[in-house]
């Protein structure tokens, strides 16, 4: 019997809404540290046609690393199997931008989600799209049927000026030859990807493709094999969330990703496609209110992969 | 439609056995180092009321680390949540006899199935229970419906004569006070557990629990309850391959636990129980020709959990 | 021209006393833990015949890891150069009881001044000697000139129950085939030698041979032969303070040793070996008040091997 | 008695010069990759004013990390004891370029010998001077009272073109806020620093001030104060040869720096500065022939700071 996902969701928002709203807004990108720590949005999208929101859900943000999944799935689609001589699958088991793993694995990165991973992922874009940057975006509008979603630019500047952390592991493995273009000119596609901004409708809209074994419902648009689309949800699985992926799978049980922008995504594959969105993080750097909205979704609508 | 198992299972069967084996068999314990390397048994066990076997699935093995799995069940159910304190549930990112992210935690284990967690789930269990090693022994007999699962006591006594690296972690999380009993009397229970024997046949009934929300098909007695079976689900997913944890989600897409016996348990929730054995391990410690197996099983039968 | 020794070192003893004694008393030895933390000693044994103490010079005190000095003097005479393919010679770069180095240098020490190389230079012993701990007894007793020098029975007992640190690294070299007895029989050796007991006025004495080309001064008995003393000089450089090695060269430019008792060997070759005491730690382990005074004391004298 | 110099050197460059001379040239710069293996050149410059050289030790060569130990003692005499706060004076204990420390240490690199840390001391000569190319130059060149001595501009461009690994670490740095300027501006420094060419005879004169109590001999002309001339010799000793520095003070026990050009500078406080310049690597990144020489050379001379 499905549960009633409507009533589910209206009452654990309203619940964790009322509840203290703990963590921390990053501060190093002024524009996503100017916005209200109180914005709490969450969309539902699911296969049977059923689509509804709650609170902000309709207001763009930043998606930051959520448009690793995209691009991932750009590239694995273009690039097939041999995407994994130059990155790994497992889970890390560090914090998302530590150079020791690197260092060890002789610049291959443990898996996509991590920031060296999806710098590598940025390198493949620029080897084999003539403009990565209008590609990606023309790949999300396609998916989210929505002409209007755009980088926002300053947040790419400001993320670019930041970049220090990124330069040096993107250097690095330059260093063992896994990056081909200049370490510049991928960490510009990898800035401008981290400041697309959409809504927690369009995310859910967008990415219901991996709940739909890689078919865009309704037109039935293959964007990839479902034998890839189960591939990226296991390493959303195992690597969605930095080092507290283990910790989402236990409480919540679906393949993820979050961003630090406070969107998190979650998938429950034939069944739906869940957004959320609230600006302050755990110490982890996930949304502390995203994470407590799922876990607590998933256990009363009693649904999860295990 | 059900995929028809038995046919899939089969055909698999007989074309991996065709192929090259590859691998080597440990060679530290005497017992397990001179088992034939062709031995190789499959068994599935659904909860429509399916059960059949191929090749050796009627000899019993050391079942090594898939012990961990009923151990980790036994000690969950007693200790409830707060177990949570002594072991984490994140992959490890790591060799599964590593010290050194013991170090950075602070004697605090990445999970339960890396051997530092497996010897805290021993040392709980020195501290629970009048006589550890035969209330899992019973516990596992109850599962099993069979009182003839014993020791292989010769395989515990080697595993104890070899047990310098695990006696390192004991002593190391000991000295972080993660550790209340005696290192030696931890060790002593954990080899026992490692050197529990048990066919494909007994592992895939024993298991069926964690596929069927925590009740014995059939007799419908709850070993679990179903939040905590998801949960342990949800950490043989991300945690039961050791540093190949990733490639087997990514690859095999279900919950599983491999053991350097050369067994390997793999469950789909809602549906079946399956067990593969063949001694030769590849270079991260799993069966060489059990993951072959599992992952065109489940490329054969199209299902995983993603 | 020779500076005045005597006259330096009061100015300096008495300045030292009057300023604030930072740092702490290790708590996990009671034997030590119930010192005054006022004690304070030095004494200078020049090899111009100069022997003179200020303060608590006479009282004993716990050598703890200033054995390490001798058991290596010992060890390398009587096993030559080979010694060193059991443990390097490079200074750790780490703190001095961990298992990070140690896992990836496969089970060979850096140094034998970290506890993991002390404790493979305690299982040479045990393979050499019929009866380690009183030929190491023994040897020290004939440098000292002194039949009274003997184990803190009551500190070896509190060291071997407070070893779990140390039966971690010893078992974890074992496990690389880098210890030949039984961790427990090497513990007992190693907690025994740190259980040592010497004044200042003792250990100066002893080990002026290390500044006399290996003889012991007066008897001309050759202890070592001077290629052996000018190495073991270079290790106490290069490693004798744990992670603060660099520190002390950089700021006293004398090889020299310190012990968790408090205490501080330092060594001017040709010239001289002083011995301080004073129990309070900093944080890196090494006597707060003892590197302050050897600081001032070779700023003052302008003397240094640099 | 003052050995013979010249007789020792000599044989022992005869010697060394007639065994198999092993190693690799580093390849990864054409200009040093070109050079014949077979250059070898010795220079002595004694304070008693002797000096003398056999081989090649008038033709310049790349000093590349020797460079390291000039840029030191400028930073060093302007910025004062201050620069510790930026630049620790700890061995590292691991490879020369590692970022793993780094890491650990939150952007402060052990020591000013390591790339890391003479790149903060790049950064450092950014802040402070007008031009810090010509002024470095400008330093050495009154050292070796030489005008000749100039950057190999081709040398210097292959380094830029090569610094993937430098650039990592800095960007690294500046991510934990120890880098001041722009990473691309420090790295043109440090590789042009690295590409200074010089002779045998023109380091031995160059340097000897720190054997001299930071005094040019002959002119009296005050470098740097006999204390901070004290540290610099203790870091040499203790950092100068990245993960091989406990070897070199083990074996030929003076304080020394090497470079992958091949060049090796050792002093002998008080008596003497020596350089030898053999381009053939150890698997430590020291040249193969310039560690043997030294060790030989000390060992016949008796002579060594322990």
């Amino acid at each position: 019997m499905t549960p009633d996902y409507q009533k589910i969701i209206s009452e654990v928002f309203t619940q964790v809404r009322a509840e203290e709203n703990l963590g921390k807004i990053p501060d190093y990108i002024p524009e996503i540290a100017d916005i209200s720590t109180e914005k709490f949005g969450v969309n539902f999208t699911g296969l049977n046609g059923q689509n509804f929101g709650f609170g902000d859900f309709e207001e763009k943000f930043s998606i930051q690393s959520i448009s690793k999944v995209f691009a991932l799935a750009y590239v694995y689609e273009r690039l097939g199997e041999k995407l994994w001589s130059r990155v790994d699958v497992e889970p890390s088991g560090n914090p998302f931008n530590s150079l020791v793993q690197l260092e060890a694995d002789k610049g291959i990165p443990r898996n996509p989600f991590i920031n060296a991973g999806a710098l590598v992922i940025c390198d493949i874009l620029l080897e084999r799209c003539t403009d990565p940057k209008e590609e990606i975006l023309a790949f999300i509008r396609n998916l989210a049927g929505d002409n209007n979603i755009t980088f926002n630019e300053k947040v790419a500047k400001s993320e670019m000026q930041n970049s220090f952390r990124n330069s040096a592991i993107c250097n690095f493995m330059k260093s063992f030859g896994n990056i081909r273009s200049s370490p510049a000119d991928v960490i510009e596609i990898y800035c401008h990807l981290c400041a697309i901004e959409m809504s927690c409708k369009q995310l859910s809209k967008s990415l219901l493709f991996l709940a739909n074994e890689g078919k865009i419902p309704g037109s039935e648009a293959q964007i990839l094999p479902f034998s890839k689309v189960k591939r990226i949800n296991a390493i959303l699985l195992t690597c969605g969330f930095y080092d507290e992926s283990g910790e989402f799978s236990f409480r919540v049980g679906l393949p993820g990703k979050s961003g630090v922008g406070g969107g998190i995504i979650a998938l429950y594959p034939s069944h739906y496609c869940i957004t959320v969105w609230s600006p302050k993080l755990n110490s982890k750097g996930n949304s502390y209110r995203g994470m407590k909205f799922l876990e607590e979704f998933t256990t009363q609508s009693g649904e999860s992969i295990f």
